[in-house]
Protein backbone atom coordinates (compact mmCIF):
# COMPACT_ATOMS: atom_id res chain seq x y z
CA UNK A 1 0.00 0.00 0.00
CA UNK A 2 2.56 2.65 1.35
CA UNK A 3 4.90 1.91 -1.88
CA UNK A 4 1.80 2.67 -3.92
CA UNK A 5 1.08 5.53 -2.20
CA UNK A 6 4.87 6.93 -2.24
CA UNK A 7 5.20 6.44 -6.60
CA UNK A 8 1.45 8.57 -7.26
CA UNK A 9 3.12 10.39 -5.07
CA UNK A 10 6.37 10.95 -6.88
CA UNK A 11 4.32 10.70 -10.38
CA UNK A 12 2.30 14.09 -9.53
CA UNK A 13 5.57 15.56 -8.24
CA UNK A 14 6.99 15.06 -11.71
CA UNK A 15 3.80 17.02 -13.23
CA UNK A 16 3.67 19.68 -10.86
CA UNK A 17 7.49 20.29 -11.61
CA UNK A 18 7.11 20.34 -15.40
CA UNK A 19 4.04 22.47 -14.99
CA UNK A 20 6.15 25.16 -12.94
CA UNK A 21 9.06 24.71 -15.07
CA UNK A 22 6.71 25.17 -18.02
CA UNK A 23 5.87 28.70 -16.76
CA UNK A 24 9.21 29.50 -15.60
CA UNK A 25 8.42 29.57 -12.01
CA UNK A 26 11.33 29.02 -9.62
CA UNK A 27 9.87 26.91 -6.34
CA UNK A 28 11.52 25.82 -2.83
CA UNK A 29 9.70 23.23 -0.53
CA UNK A 30 10.28 25.02 2.83
CA UNK A 31 10.26 21.75 5.88
CA UNK A 32 10.97 21.83 9.37
CA UNK A 33 9.53 22.12 13.18
CA UNK A 34 6.92 24.30 14.24
CA UNK A 35 8.44 27.84 15.28
CA UNK A 36 11.61 26.96 13.59
CA UNK A 37 11.10 30.15 11.46
CA UNK A 38 9.87 29.59 7.72
CA UNK A 39 7.66 31.39 7.94
CA UNK A 40 9.78 34.70 8.81
CA UNK A 41 12.28 33.30 6.68
CA UNK A 42 10.18 33.08 3.72
CA UNK A 43 8.84 36.34 4.66
CA UNK A 44 12.21 37.83 4.87
CA UNK A 45 13.07 36.57 1.27
CA UNK A 46 9.98 37.56 -0.18
CA UNK A 47 10.33 40.97 0.76
CA UNK A 48 13.81 41.27 -1.06
CA UNK A 49 11.86 39.72 -3.69
CA UNK A 50 9.55 42.34 -4.48
CA UNK A 51 11.91 45.25 -3.73
CA UNK A 52 13.84 43.72 -6.98
CA UNK A 53 10.61 43.48 -8.89
CA UNK A 54 10.63 39.24 -9.00
CA UNK A 55 6.61 38.36 -8.16
CA UNK A 56 7.11 35.76 -5.22
CA UNK A 57 3.69 33.82 -4.35
CA UNK A 58 3.63 31.68 -1.22
CA UNK A 59 1.27 28.31 -0.16
CA UNK A 60 0.83 27.83 3.51
CA UNK A 61 0.16 24.01 4.88
CA UNK A 62 -1.14 23.92 8.26
CA UNK A 63 -3.04 21.27 10.07
CA UNK A 64 -5.58 23.82 11.15
CA UNK A 65 -5.73 28.06 10.84
CA UNK A 66 -4.68 30.03 8.53
CA UNK A 67 -1.77 32.37 10.52
CA UNK A 68 0.74 31.74 7.91
CA UNK A 69 -1.39 32.41 4.98
CA UNK A 70 -2.40 35.67 6.53
CA UNK A 71 0.75 36.73 6.76
CA UNK A 72 1.75 36.29 3.12
CA UNK A 73 -1.14 38.25 2.24
CA UNK A 74 0.11 40.77 4.36
CA UNK A 75 2.92 41.24 1.99
CA UNK A 76 0.90 41.64 -0.80
CA UNK A 77 1.99 38.28 -2.45
CA UNK A 78 -0.70 35.76 -3.86
CA UNK A 79 -1.00 33.13 -1.72
CA UNK A 80 -3.51 29.85 -1.39
CA UNK A 81 -3.87 28.00 2.37
CA UNK A 82 -3.98 24.43 2.60
CA UNK A 83 -5.32 22.72 5.59
CA UNK A 84 -4.39 18.97 5.99
CA UNK A 85 -6.75 18.72 9.04
CA UNK A 86 -5.35 15.55 10.53
CA UNK A 87 -2.30 15.02 8.25
CA UNK A 88 1.18 15.94 9.21
CA UNK A 89 2.70 16.70 5.76
CA UNK A 90 1.48 18.09 2.44
CA UNK A 91 1.84 16.24 -0.61
CA UNK A 92 1.93 16.49 -4.36
CA UNK A 93 -1.70 15.91 -4.98
CA UNK A 94 -2.33 18.87 -2.56
CA UNK A 95 -0.20 21.34 -4.55
CA UNK A 96 -1.14 20.33 -7.66
CA UNK A 97 -5.04 21.66 -6.95
CA UNK A 98 -3.21 24.59 -5.28
CA UNK A 99 -1.11 25.35 -8.50
CA UNK A 100 -4.63 25.30 -10.54
CA UNK A 101 -5.90 28.08 -8.38
CA UNK A 102 -2.55 30.59 -8.45
CA UNK A 103 -2.46 32.79 -12.12
CA UNK A 104 1.19 31.01 -13.13
CA UNK A 105 2.00 33.46 -15.63
CA UNK A 106 2.07 36.07 -12.97
CA UNK A 107 4.35 34.55 -10.86
CA UNK A 108 8.46 34.32 -10.68
CA UNK A 109 9.22 32.41 -7.31
CA UNK A 110 6.79 30.21 -5.16
CA UNK A 111 7.63 28.87 -1.61
CA UNK A 112 5.29 26.11 0.26
CA UNK A 113 6.15 26.22 3.55
CA UNK A 114 5.00 22.31 4.80
CA UNK A 115 3.33 21.35 7.76
CA UNK A 116 5.77 21.60 10.72
CA UNK A 117 7.75 18.99 11.73
CA UNK A 118 10.55 16.84 10.98
CA UNK A 119 9.01 13.47 10.22
CA UNK A 120 5.94 13.35 7.79
CA UNK A 121 6.90 15.55 4.83
CA UNK A 122 10.68 13.68 3.98
CA UNK A 123 8.67 11.25 2.28
CA UNK A 124 6.86 12.98 -0.16
CA UNK A 125 8.59 15.49 -2.29
CA UNK A 126 6.37 18.11 -4.02
CA UNK A 127 7.70 18.83 -7.36
CA UNK A 128 9.61 21.80 -6.13
CA UNK A 129 13.04 22.82 -7.73
CA UNK A 130 14.96 22.34 -4.10
CA UNK A 131 13.71 21.20 -0.88
CA UNK A 132 15.00 23.24 2.29
CA UNK A 133 14.94 22.18 5.91
CA UNK A 134 14.86 24.63 9.01
CA UNK A 135 15.57 23.75 12.06
CA UNK A 136 16.62 26.20 15.11
CA UNK A 137 18.95 26.25 17.43
CA UNK A 138 16.06 26.06 20.13
CA UNK A 139 15.33 22.71 19.34
CA UNK A 140 18.26 20.86 21.33
CA UNK A 141 21.39 19.76 19.56
CA UNK A 142 20.26 15.93 19.05
CA UNK A 143 17.38 17.01 16.23
CA UNK A 144 19.50 15.70 13.57
CA UNK A 145 20.63 12.97 14.86
CA UNK A 146 17.08 11.88 15.47
CA UNK A 147 15.61 12.63 11.92
CA UNK A 148 18.25 11.65 9.80
CA UNK A 149 15.82 11.19 6.85
CA UNK A 150 14.27 14.49 6.17
CA UNK A 151 18.25 15.74 6.70
CA UNK A 152 19.40 12.88 3.72
CA UNK A 153 16.19 13.66 1.15
CA UNK A 154 16.51 17.87 2.22
CA UNK A 155 18.98 19.57 -0.86
CA UNK A 156 19.78 22.58 1.54
CA UNK A 157 19.22 23.01 5.31
CA UNK A 158 19.86 26.14 8.02
CA UNK A 159 20.20 26.05 11.15
CA UNK A 160 18.25 29.73 12.32
CA UNK A 161 17.99 31.57 15.44
CA UNK A 162 21.90 31.75 15.89
CA UNK A 163 21.53 34.73 17.41
CA UNK A 164 19.83 32.75 20.69
CA UNK A 165 22.72 30.69 21.16
CA UNK A 166 24.10 32.74 23.81
CA UNK A 167 21.14 32.54 26.15
CA UNK A 168 20.69 28.53 25.59
CA UNK A 169 22.52 25.22 25.93
CA UNK A 170 23.07 24.34 22.63
CA UNK A 171 26.14 23.72 20.49
CA UNK A 172 25.79 24.49 17.13
CA UNK A 173 28.89 22.68 15.67
CA UNK A 174 27.35 19.50 17.55
CA UNK A 175 24.41 20.03 15.18
CA UNK A 176 26.73 20.75 12.21
CA UNK A 177 29.02 17.72 12.84
CA UNK A 178 25.88 15.16 12.95
CA UNK A 179 24.67 16.89 9.63
CA UNK A 180 28.00 16.35 7.59
CA UNK A 181 27.85 12.86 8.80
CA UNK A 182 24.17 12.59 7.07
CA UNK A 183 24.61 13.98 4.25
CA UNK A 184 28.36 13.51 3.27
CA UNK A 185 29.85 16.90 3.97
CA UNK A 186 27.69 18.98 2.67
CA UNK A 187 26.89 22.68 4.64
CA UNK A 188 24.63 23.72 7.41
CA UNK A 189 23.74 27.13 6.77
CA UNK A 190 23.83 29.14 10.59
CA UNK A 191 21.34 32.09 10.19
CA UNK A 192 19.48 34.40 11.91
CA UNK A 193 16.36 35.52 9.84
CA UNK A 194 16.11 38.21 13.14
CA UNK A 195 19.78 39.63 11.97
CA UNK A 196 19.89 38.71 8.85
CA UNK A 197 23.23 36.72 8.99
CA UNK A 198 24.21 34.20 6.68
CA UNK A 199 20.93 34.17 4.28
CA UNK A 200 23.29 34.97 1.72
CA UNK A 201 25.07 32.30 1.83
CA UNK A 202 21.82 30.13 1.92
CA UNK A 203 20.25 31.69 -1.52
CA UNK A 204 23.66 30.45 -2.90
CA UNK A 205 22.94 27.25 -1.90
CA UNK A 206 19.57 27.41 -2.72
CA UNK A 207 19.99 28.90 -6.22
CA UNK A 208 17.80 31.91 -5.41
CA UNK A 209 19.06 34.65 -7.40
CA UNK A 210 17.50 38.04 -7.79
CA UNK B 1 -9.50 1.31 7.43
CA UNK B 2 -8.59 4.78 10.11
CA UNK B 3 -12.01 4.06 12.27
CA UNK B 4 -10.63 0.39 12.50
CA UNK B 5 -7.08 1.36 13.40
CA UNK B 6 -8.22 4.15 16.13
CA UNK B 7 -10.96 1.82 17.08
CA UNK B 8 -8.08 -1.26 18.03
CA UNK B 9 -5.65 1.49 19.66
CA UNK B 10 -8.19 2.53 21.90
CA UNK B 11 -9.06 -1.41 22.84
CA UNK B 12 -5.19 -2.04 23.23
CA UNK B 13 -4.89 1.80 25.56
CA UNK B 14 -7.81 0.02 27.81
CA UNK B 15 -5.83 -2.93 28.42
CA UNK B 16 -2.56 -1.23 28.85
CA UNK B 17 -4.33 1.17 31.51
CA UNK B 18 -5.76 -1.83 33.13
CA UNK B 19 -2.39 -3.81 33.11
CA UNK B 20 -0.82 -0.74 34.56
CA UNK B 21 -3.49 0.00 37.37
CA UNK B 22 -3.25 -3.88 38.35
CA UNK B 23 0.41 -2.93 39.49
CA UNK B 24 -0.01 0.07 41.22
CA UNK B 25 1.48 2.40 38.45
CA UNK B 26 0.74 5.54 37.63
CA UNK B 27 1.54 7.05 34.20
CA UNK B 28 1.91 9.80 31.72
CA UNK B 29 1.63 10.38 28.18
CA UNK B 30 4.45 12.96 27.62
CA UNK B 31 3.68 14.89 24.16
CA UNK B 32 4.77 17.97 22.16
CA UNK B 33 7.44 18.89 19.85
CA UNK B 34 10.66 18.22 19.42
CA UNK B 35 13.22 20.27 21.69
CA UNK B 36 10.18 21.78 23.80
CA UNK B 37 11.90 20.23 26.53
CA UNK B 38 9.84 16.33 27.06
CA UNK B 39 12.83 14.99 27.96
CA UNK B 40 14.57 17.61 30.27
CA UNK B 41 10.83 17.79 32.32
CA UNK B 42 10.70 13.87 33.07
CA UNK B 43 14.41 13.89 33.93
CA UNK B 44 14.11 16.78 36.60
CA UNK B 45 10.38 15.19 37.94
CA UNK B 46 11.91 11.68 37.75
CA UNK B 47 14.98 12.65 39.70
CA UNK B 48 12.63 14.38 42.86
CA UNK B 49 10.82 11.04 42.82
CA UNK B 50 13.96 9.26 43.16
CA UNK B 51 14.91 11.14 46.15
CA UNK B 52 11.76 10.82 48.01
CA UNK B 53 12.16 6.70 47.20
CA UNK B 54 9.45 6.54 44.22
CA UNK B 55 10.48 3.64 41.50
CA UNK B 56 10.05 6.26 38.23
CA UNK B 57 10.70 4.24 34.58
CA UNK B 58 10.46 5.71 31.11
CA UNK B 59 9.60 4.40 27.24
CA UNK B 60 11.54 7.10 24.84
CA UNK B 61 9.85 7.18 22.01
CA UNK B 62 11.54 8.62 18.55
CA UNK B 63 11.96 8.01 14.81
CA UNK B 64 15.49 7.15 14.99
CA UNK B 65 18.57 7.32 17.45
CA UNK B 66 18.96 6.85 21.28
CA UNK B 67 20.02 10.00 23.13
CA UNK B 68 16.68 10.22 25.74
CA UNK B 69 16.91 6.57 26.34
CA UNK B 70 20.36 7.11 26.78
CA UNK B 71 19.63 10.36 29.13
CA UNK B 72 16.90 8.12 30.99
CA UNK B 73 19.14 5.09 31.63
CA UNK B 74 21.72 7.96 33.04
CA UNK B 75 19.05 8.82 36.00
CA UNK B 76 19.50 4.58 36.55
CA UNK B 77 15.67 4.47 36.03
CA UNK B 78 14.56 1.03 33.94
CA UNK B 79 13.87 2.71 30.29
CA UNK B 80 12.80 0.98 27.18
CA UNK B 81 13.47 2.45 23.56
CA UNK B 82 10.93 2.48 20.65
CA UNK B 83 12.54 3.80 17.55
CA UNK B 84 9.20 4.05 15.19
CA UNK B 85 11.28 4.24 11.74
CA UNK B 86 8.88 6.56 9.94
CA UNK B 87 6.07 6.34 12.16
CA UNK B 88 5.17 9.95 13.50
CA UNK B 89 3.99 8.36 17.23
CA UNK B 90 3.55 6.07 19.65
CA UNK B 91 0.76 3.59 19.29
CA UNK B 92 -0.99 1.37 22.37
CA UNK B 93 0.44 -1.57 20.15
CA UNK B 94 3.76 -0.76 20.78
CA UNK B 95 3.38 0.27 24.04
CA UNK B 96 1.85 -3.35 25.40
CA UNK B 97 5.20 -4.50 23.81
CA UNK B 98 7.15 -2.18 25.66
CA UNK B 99 5.29 -3.03 29.24
CA UNK B 100 6.25 -6.78 28.78
CA UNK B 101 10.03 -6.04 28.66
CA UNK B 102 9.34 -4.28 32.00
CA UNK B 103 9.74 -5.28 35.60
CA UNK B 104 6.03 -3.84 36.33
CA UNK B 105 6.55 -4.95 40.22
CA UNK B 106 9.59 -2.70 40.80
CA UNK B 107 8.04 0.83 38.93
CA UNK B 108 5.34 2.98 41.21
CA UNK B 109 5.64 5.50 38.01
CA UNK B 110 5.79 5.59 34.22
CA UNK B 111 6.92 8.34 31.75
CA UNK B 112 5.95 7.97 28.01
CA UNK B 113 8.02 10.10 25.88
CA UNK B 114 6.27 10.47 22.76
CA UNK B 115 7.47 11.29 19.31
CA UNK B 116 8.43 14.99 19.14
CA UNK B 117 5.44 16.79 17.11
CA UNK B 118 2.21 18.37 17.80
CA UNK B 119 -0.26 16.47 14.98
CA UNK B 120 -0.07 12.76 15.22
CA UNK B 121 0.62 11.63 18.65
CA UNK B 122 -3.02 13.37 19.21
CA UNK B 123 -5.20 10.00 17.49
CA UNK B 124 -3.53 7.78 19.36
CA UNK B 125 -3.84 7.91 23.11
CA UNK B 126 -1.55 4.70 24.71
CA UNK B 127 -3.52 3.94 28.22
CA UNK B 128 -1.81 6.42 30.38
CA UNK B 129 -3.35 7.66 33.26
CA UNK B 130 -3.11 11.08 32.01
CA UNK B 131 -1.76 12.69 28.81
CA UNK B 132 0.71 15.85 28.91
CA UNK B 133 1.08 18.46 26.10
CA UNK B 134 4.71 20.50 26.71
CA UNK B 135 5.59 23.46 24.09
CA UNK B 136 7.57 25.79 24.43
CA UNK B 137 7.90 29.72 24.08
CA UNK B 138 10.37 29.59 21.56
CA UNK B 139 7.94 27.76 19.22
CA UNK B 140 6.17 30.87 18.40
CA UNK B 141 2.55 32.06 20.06
CA UNK B 142 0.37 30.38 17.33
CA UNK B 143 1.17 26.82 17.93
CA UNK B 144 -2.30 26.72 19.64
CA UNK B 145 -4.55 27.82 17.02
CA UNK B 146 -2.36 25.77 14.80
CA UNK B 147 -2.84 22.25 16.66
CA UNK B 148 -6.48 22.79 17.94
CA UNK B 149 -6.84 18.89 18.52
CA UNK B 150 -3.51 18.18 20.92
CA UNK B 151 -4.53 20.38 23.35
CA UNK B 152 -8.23 19.53 23.35
CA UNK B 153 -7.41 15.88 23.66
CA UNK B 154 -4.26 16.53 26.55
CA UNK B 155 -5.71 16.86 30.02
CA UNK B 156 -3.08 18.93 30.67
CA UNK B 157 -1.09 21.65 29.25
CA UNK B 158 2.54 23.35 30.40
CA UNK B 159 4.28 26.18 28.26
CA UNK B 160 8.27 25.94 28.81
CA UNK B 161 11.08 27.90 28.98
CA UNK B 162 9.22 30.72 30.13
CA UNK B 163 12.99 32.16 31.59
CA UNK B 164 13.50 33.36 27.68
CA UNK B 165 10.63 35.12 27.26
CA UNK B 166 12.57 38.27 27.56
CA UNK B 167 14.95 37.53 24.20
CA UNK B 168 12.03 36.64 22.12
CA UNK B 169 9.12 38.51 20.41
CA UNK B 170 6.56 35.95 22.06
CA UNK B 171 3.50 36.80 24.04
CA UNK B 172 2.72 34.16 26.76
CA UNK B 173 -0.88 35.80 27.40
CA UNK B 174 -1.87 34.92 23.57
CA UNK B 175 -0.85 31.34 23.73
CA UNK B 176 -2.70 31.22 27.29
CA UNK B 177 -5.74 32.94 25.46
CA UNK B 178 -5.82 30.13 22.66
CA UNK B 179 -5.37 27.26 24.93
CA UNK B 180 -8.39 28.34 27.05
CA UNK B 181 -10.41 29.08 24.17
CA UNK B 182 -10.03 25.32 23.16
CA UNK B 183 -9.99 23.61 26.33
CA UNK B 184 -13.19 26.37 27.99
CA UNK B 185 -10.82 27.91 30.76
CA UNK B 186 -7.90 25.42 31.60
CA UNK B 187 -5.20 26.40 33.06
CA UNK B 188 -2.09 26.26 30.40
CA UNK B 189 0.29 26.07 33.33
CA UNK B 190 3.72 28.35 32.61
CA UNK B 191 6.85 26.41 33.51
CA UNK B 192 10.44 26.31 33.32
CA UNK B 193 12.26 23.23 33.20
CA UNK B 194 15.69 24.83 33.53
CA UNK B 195 14.37 27.73 36.90
CA UNK B 196 11.43 25.07 38.23
CA UNK B 197 9.18 27.66 38.20
CA UNK B 198 5.60 26.47 37.73
CA UNK B 199 6.49 22.91 38.15
CA UNK B 200 5.20 21.97 41.44
CA UNK B 201 1.37 23.06 39.97
CA UNK B 202 1.80 21.11 37.07
CA UNK B 203 2.19 18.02 39.31
CA UNK B 204 -0.87 19.49 41.11
CA UNK B 205 -2.51 19.14 37.61
CA UNK B 206 -0.92 15.77 37.10
CA UNK B 207 -2.00 14.33 39.87
CA UNK B 208 1.47 13.44 40.86
CA UNK B 209 2.62 13.66 44.63
CA UNK B 210 5.47 12.18 45.78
Amino acid sequence: MEIDVLAENRKIADENHELLKRNGIKSIDVMGSIGSGKTALIERIASEMIKKGKRPAAIAGDVAGQDDYNRFRSLGIPAININTGKECHLDAHLISHALEKLDLESIDFLFIENVGNLVCPADFPLGTDKRLVVISVTEGDDMVRKHPLIFSVADVAALNKIDLVPYLDVDPQRITDDYQKITKNKTLHLISVKTGAGIPDLLKDLEVDF
